[in-house]
């Protein structure tokens, strides 16, 4: 049966090359690539919703609450236009982002976990990855590696205490979750590689 | 203490006259003109996720869940960056449509109301008009009337059904809620004004 894989992450942890890897793993396993996704996106329109929350206007700041409305808004979207038809399809799908992201950064980023577990629940309905992978670093590492590959969008210029919220929410929500896996991604992309590979190869797949 | 008045009803219904009734009465009462706002919308950004809903894509159809989401992000902004500050400042707010459209729309009609009244919850934790002035109407004259306007949006275009369902919504939520007035909207307008006039001069304001 078609799985779906996500990978998480605070910026600058090292997504995209470990994005590459899955999805390379994956053509290796099953013979075709994954329908690969990113959130909040990934749609036409959700993309659009991205937008929203991406820009900075100052005479209208995005309010925390529309921010947290808007991704789960962008979610809904592509799980039914995109990754629910991919899996019934018997198409893996790779998630750059999903759920977890929204409980990381607007539930412990920024302190909305009622709202964020009250939105979750009502939205999907239990509907959740396969498998996580979540890339754990030090954000004031991250945010250095981040900013080498140029300007901080509006999320990334939170301040470091926010990312310090959202990494705890991510370890703690790891602690109780048996499909979310730890990746150790302060090390060199080699062992965070093969840390990786080794997660992906216990599973029962 | 300033309030916050809102118009409802289905299409064609006669808010627009209503709303400018209303305005008026409110001017004559406090002497300045209350801030009037519309949902979806009222905000640079909210207009911009109000597009995302009016809008016909059909490659990638707005799911119910996602439309009912995006709603509630435009009315989070609009309460925040409009509705709070304008109460907050002593302005009088008058709305077309607010919470109670999404109850009936795409609690009633789309037959979400297990998600539209868990996200409301959320997202309003307790904050609500004043008073709301229901336009009553049978959904077959409002759509006649409105359809008299000009060319149905992608909401608008629903069947008939849709629209007897968030009509009953109204009507059982106004059943409960005495901060709710049910206008019989299918009266000349002159009928309808009056009976408006009777439910704001009966306000202890």
């Amino acid at each position: 049966m078609a799985k779906f894989i996500v990978i998480e992450g605070l910026e600058g942890a090292g997504k995209s090359s470990a994005i590459a890897l899955v999805r390379d793993f994956i053509e290796k396993k099953i013979g075709t690539v994954p329908v690969c996704t990113r959130e909040p996106g990934g749609t036409p329109l959700a993309e659009k919703m991205r937008d929203l929350v991406k820009i900075t206007d100052e005479s209208d700041p995005l309010c925390d609450e529309a921010e947290c409305l808007l991704i789960y808004a962008a979610r809904a979207q592509l799980i039914a236009n995109v990754i629910k038809p991919a899996l019934n399809r018997g198409q893996w799908v790779l998630g750059d982002r999903h759920n977890l992201s929204s409980l990381a950064y607007q539930g412990g980023g920024r302190q909305l976990m009622p709202l964020v577990e009250s939105v979750s629940a009502a939205t999907l309905k239990g509907f959740k990855p396969d498998l996580t992978l979540y890339l754990d670093i030090a954000p004031k590492l991250g945010l250095e590696r981040a900013a080498e590959r140029g300007a901080l969008d509006r999320i990334e210029q939170q301040a470091v205490d926010f990312f310090e919220r959202a990494r705890r929410t991510y370890l703690n929500l790891a602690a109780t979750d048996d499909s979310i896996a730890v990746i150790d991604a302060s090390q060199s992309m080699a062992a965070v590689h093969k840390d990786i590979i080794a997660v992906l190869q216990v599973q029962g797949w």
